[in-house]
C-alpha cells in the first residue's frame, strides 16, 4: 500500500495562492486538498467552486481546529505570515510557508523558535531548489562534476515592475527579488561572507523617492573564495528570465530556460523564439514538485531540504546587500551553525 | 461548482498503461481513477499498491459492468484493442484507445461501425497532437501565419530498436512508426493523395527476413499541392527524436525539444547538452493532456479531436506507404467524406 | 622561401564572377590575379578600377596566350563552359570552372577528355567541399567517428525564385539546384545507385509550362545501403538556407550554418536571430578557400579535391532526379571507376 | 582607379605581430606590406620565408627611414610600445599599435601629445570594436532599437592562465584582461562614473604572492545612469569566451560567438559542440577588419575610430578598477572632453 495522501488546507488565495490550490488539486496525487481559506469570501467561494466544490471558508483557525488537516500552507499576504506559523505550530500543523516568514528578522527568529520548539515540519517557498534544471545542475555539483566552484552568476529579471502599491509593502528590491538568488547561491556554492551591491532607478522613478531601486548588480564573496555575481531586473522588458552559470575547475553549468514552447517561426531574414512571461510560467513545474517534496517530508517526517533557517539566511543577506547599497561599501558576513541549521549575522 | 471528474477504469497495464495509469491516478483533476485491470493478477495488484490501493482485477469485463464507471482506457496489447471497443460500445462506456485499433483495416472499420451505433465516445492515442509545441505550430497554421504550406517535414526516431517479439507484432515499420507522423501531416496540412517510400534495414539485420525495414524515408503530396518528407529510424543510437517543419509562403515552423533538461554542461573545448530518450519523456505533457482532452469530451458530449476515422485514415496511409517500399513506386489515395469523418482508399 | 603566387586570370565578371575577383585580388596570398575578363568592356573596365587597375579585356584569349598566367577561372555563362576549358586546355592552362561544365552531358565527356589529354588540372566549383562546417563533419565521418552512415538528410534553399530569364537557361531545378546535394552525398557518403525525385510548382506557377518545378524533395539509395534524403526549395521565404545531417551507428552531425551575425535581440516576449539571406553570405568562406585549394593543387601539380568526373557524377544524378520525377518512378544508377575517376549511367 | 594600397611595415613578430603580418600579407587588399621587423633575426628571416620573402630587419628604425613606407604597425612587446611610437610620429608615419601604450599613465599622455604635435593618425588595437557580431549590436544600440541601456553585462574568459613570466609583466589583471571590456563599455553605453570590483586568486595561487588576481567581478555606473557588470576570469577551462548583452528600454541585444564551427555531434543521449581556444580564433576576422579601417583611415586622412584616448580612458578605468579591488571600495572617476578626445580621471 502506499502512503495516505497528506490532508491539506491552504489559507490565502491571491495570485500564488490560487496557483498552489490548483495544484493540490488533482496535480500532486500525494496530497489530498481539504480546505480552502481566504479572508475574502467571494474569493473563497468562486475558488471552491473551480476546485471540485472544496470546503471553504474565511478563517484560518478552522484548519488548526480540523483533526483531520495534518498541515497548512500558508499563502497569505507577508504579514500575517509569522503569526499562522506560530498558530499552526501551536496547533501542531506542519507549515508550508511563502517567503519571507517576516520582513523583521526578529519576528522571523521568534517564528522560527517556535516551530522548533512545536517540533513541526516548516518548509519555505524557495521553489527554484525544485526546479528540474536548477535540481540537475545541483546533482552535477554536489558530484564533483565541475570540481571547485569559480564563479556563480545568475540573471533574474521580471518583464515590468509590479504596481507601486506592491513594492511598497514588498520590504524592498533585495529582498523580495535577490532574495531567490541569494538562496540559490548557497544552495549551489555555499555560506557567503562578503556582500557588494549596486543598485540603480533606471525604469520607475518613484522607487527613488521610497529608497529603493529596480535593477541592481550583487557580487558576493564565499567562504570558499569563489565569487558570485547576480544581476536583477524589474523592467527587462523581453520577459522574465532566471538564468545562471556555475563556473568551475574542471566544467561549467549553464542553466537557461526560457522558451514558453520549442517552436521557432522563420519570417523575412529572421528567426523568432517565444519568450517565457513570468516565473508562475517559467516554474510550473518547481511549484509541483516542491508540494511534493513538502508532501514526502510530513508523510516520512524528515525535514524538508529548505527551511526556515534557510529563509531566515537568505534574509539577512538580503539586508547586507540593501545596506552596501546605501553605504555604498562592502559588507561583511558570518555564517555559524545553530541548531541544526545555519545562523547569518553582519560583522562589518 | 465544476463538473465532477469522469469515472474511468483501465485496462492493459504495460508500459504504456502504467504510464496512463500513473497520470490517472492524482495528476489529471478531471478524472477518478476507479479500478484498474490487467490479465496479471501480480501486476495488478502492485499497480494498485502504488496508486493508492486503488481497486483491481484481471477481467476487464468487470470495468463495464461497473455502472459507476464512465469510460475506460485500453492500453492492452494491440490484438485486444477491437474487442474491447466493441465491448465497450455495447456496454456504453466511452472509451480512449491506443493506437492502432486494429492491425486488420477491415476490422479497424467494423469496430468504428460498433462504435457509431453505440453512441459512444471514442479517442484514439495519438497524443503528438495534444504536445504544447505541435499545438501551438498547429495553432499558428491554422490562424494562417505561414501562409500557404510548401513543406512538411518530420523526422521521427528511436534511439534503439525493440526487442524482436515486440517487432513480430508490431504491424510493420510504416504501421508502428510512421502512422504518427501520417496523422500529423494529416492534422498540419490536410489530406495525402500520394505516398512514396524507401525503406532499408541497417541496424537490425533480422528485419530482413521479416520482410520489415528499421529506417525509411516517406515523401508524401497532399491534395493542396504541398509536400511531406518524413525520415524514421528505429536506431538514431543518440536518443529519441520528433522533431518538425512546416515551410509556407508567409513563414516557417520548427518544432525541436529535445532538451532532457535545459542545463549546458561546458568541459574542455566543448559544450554538451542531454538529450531526450525515449517518447514518454519528450511527451510526458502530451500523454497528461489528452487524457484531459477526453475527459472533457466526456463530460461535455462532445467528438474528441482525434478519432476512430482519424486512426484508420493514418493506419490506410500506412499500408500505402508499405506498399510504395516493396512495389517501388508511387502509390495513389483517395481521401474522401464519410459519416463526419474521413474515408481514406488506395486508388493506384 | 615560400611558393610564388599563381599567376591567374579570371573569365566572366558577372556575379559570382566578380565574387571570385575579389577574392583573387588580395584575399587569398597564394594568387596573383593578373588579368580579368568580360565580354562587357564597361563591366571589365569597372572591376579593373575596384580591383587596383588590373589589366582587363573583352577576350579570354589574351589569358591563353599570356605565358606569364598559369591558370585561368571560368566564371562565364554556362553555355560558355566547355568551350572556354578546352581552350585553356590546348593552351595548356590550369583551369578552375564553375559548375556545370555542359547542361549536355556528351559535351561534358568530352571536354574532360580535353583535359586529360592535355595533362592539365581542373578544379569544379563545388564550393561546399571547402565549408569549414562541412569539412569539419567530413574529417569526422572519414575518422569514423560515427561509425557506419544510415541515414544523410540536407535542406537546401533559396529564398526566392531567380528571373524567370535565369530559370529557362538553368539547367532545371535538379541540375540547378540539387546537384550541389548530390556531390555533398557523393562526398560524405558514397556513391549513389538509386534516385527516387517528387518535385512540386508551388511558388512560381510559370515554371509548370516550363516543365521544371520550383520545390522537390529526393531519396536516394547508396551503393553502402545508407538512405539519403534532400529536400529543396526555390521559395523558401525566410532566408537561404543549407542544413544537413549524417546520422551514423555511432555518432549523428548535424551542420546549420546560419545566422548572418551572432547576435539576439530580445522584445517583448520573443527572441530574434538575423537569418542569412543568400548563398555567398552563407559561403563566403568557402569561395575563398576553394580558391586557395586550387592555387596549392597549382603549385604542387596535385589534383583538385573536386574535379571534372566529381561534376560529371552530380549531373548524371540530377538528370536521372529529373527522369524519376517526370516518370513518377525510381531510377537506377550504375557508378565505375574510370580514368581515375568515377562514372556514372542510368540502368533502370 | 581604387586607392593605392598603404605601404606598411611591422614591427614586433610574436605571437600577435605573427598574426597582423599574415593578414597584412595577401588577406587585407588595402594594405602592401613592405618590410617585417623583430628583434630576432631568426624569427623575422623565418616570417620571411612564409611571406613571400617579403623584406626584413632587425631594426625598426629601418622602416622609419624608408620613405615608400606611410605607416607602421607596433606588436613589439609593450615596453617598447611608447617610444616605438614616438620614434615613429618624428617620422611622419601613421601608426597602428597594439594595446597598452604604456602601463604608465603619464607616459601614455606624453606619447599622445607627441602624436598629436606630429599629426600622425594612430590606432590602439581594440579589435572587438571591429569584430562584426559587436559592430552589429553597436550599430543598433546607435540606431535606437534598445532605447535607453540599463544594463550591459560582459563576460570574457580565457581558458587558463599564461606563463608565470608574461603574466608578471602584463600590467595586473585589469589592465591585461578587463581593459577590453573597459573600451567595449564606453563604446557601447557610454561614460563611467564609478567602479567598483572584487578579484579572487582560485586557480593560480601564485598570483597572490604577485598581489594580482585571476578571477574578478567588475561593477560599473555609467554617467548615464547604466549599470554595468563584467566577469573576466584567466581560468575558465571549457574554453575562450566573449559574450555581452546590453539590457535596454525598448529592446536587449546579446552576442555569442562561441562555435569553432556549427557542427553538432550527437552520441548517446547528449549532443556536442565544439567551443572556440582562444582569442585569435574567436576574433580573427576582427583582427583582419581592424587593420583595413587602419588602411582606409591612412588613405583618407581620417581619424581611426579607436585611438589613443580610448586607449589611455579604458587603462584609468582598469587602474581604478585595481584601487577598488584593494582598498575594498567604490572609485569615482570624471570623464572630460580634451584635445577632441576624452580625458578620465580618478575623483575619490
Amino acid at each position: 500500500m502506499t502512503d495516505e495522501p497528506v490532508r491539506l488546507g491552504i489559507v490565502g488565495l491571491g495570485r500564488i495562492g490560487r496557483f498552489h490550490a490548483a495544484n493540490l488539486f488533482g496535480r500532486v496525487p500525494a496530497v489530498r486538498l481539504v480546505e480552502i481559506v481566504d479572508a475574502d469570501a467571494g474569493v473563497a467561494r468562486e475558488q471552491s467552486r473551480l476546485l471540485g466544490g472544496v470546503a471553504w471558508s474565511t478563517d484560518y483557525r478552522r484548519l488548526l481546529e480540523d483533526p483531520e488537516i495534518e498541515a497548512i500552507v500558508v499563502a497569505s499576504p507577508t504579514p500575517y505570515h509569522a503569526e499562522m506559523v506560530e498558530a499552526a505550530a501551536v496547533a501542531g500543523k506542519h507549515v508550508f510557508c511563502e517567503k519571507p516568514i517576516s520582513l523583521d528578522l526578529g519576528r522571523t527568529y521568534q517564528t522560527l523558535d517556535a516551530v522548533r520548539e512545536a517540533g513541526i515540519l516548516l518548509q519555505v517557498g524557495l521553489h527554484r531548489r525544485f526546479d528540474p534544471d536548477y535540481r540537475a545542475a545541483w546533482q552535477r555539483i554536489v558530484a564533483g562534476d565541475i570540481g571547485d566552484v569559480y564563479l556563480f552568476r545568475t540573471s533574474l529579471r521580471d518583464m515590468r515592475p509590479p504596481p507601486l502599491e506592491f513594492l511598497k509593502g514588498s520590504g524592498g528590491f533585495f529582498a523580495d527579488v535577490t532574495l531567490h538568488d541569494f538562496d540559490t547561491a548557497r544552495w549551489l556554492v555555499g555560506e557567503v561572507e562578503e556582500v557588494t551591491a549596486v543598485g540603480a532607478v533606471l525604469a520607475e522613478p518613484r522607487l527613488a523617492e521610497m529608497g529603493d531601486v529596480d535593477n541592481a548588480v550583487v557580487v558576493l564573496r564565499f567562504v570558499s573564495g569563489a565569487l558570485g555575481v547576480l544581476d536583477n531586473s524589474r523592467s527587462a522588458g523581453y520577459g522574465y528570465e532566471c538564468s545562471s552559470e556555475i563556473m568551475g575547475s574542471k566544467g561549467t553549468l549553464r542553466i537557461e530556460n526560457n522558451r514558453r514552447v520549442s517552436v521557432q517561426s522563420l519570417v523575412p531574414g529572421e528567426v523568432r523564439q517565444d519568450f517565457v512571461h513570468d516565473f508562475v510560467e517559467r516554474f510550473a513545474d518547481a511549484y509541483r514538485i516542491e508540494m511534493e517534496h513538502f508532501a514526502r517530508a510530513v508523510r516520512q517526517g524528515t525535514d524538508p531540504e529548505v527551511g526556515g533557517a534557510d529563509a531566515a539566511a537568505a534574509f539577512v543577506i538580503a539586508e547586507a546587500a540593501k545596506r552596501s547599497h546605501l553605504e555604498r561599501r562592502t559588507v561583511r558576513l558570518s555564517a555559524t551553525s545553530k541548531d541544526g541549521g545555519v545562523f547569518y549575522e553582519e560583522v562589518g
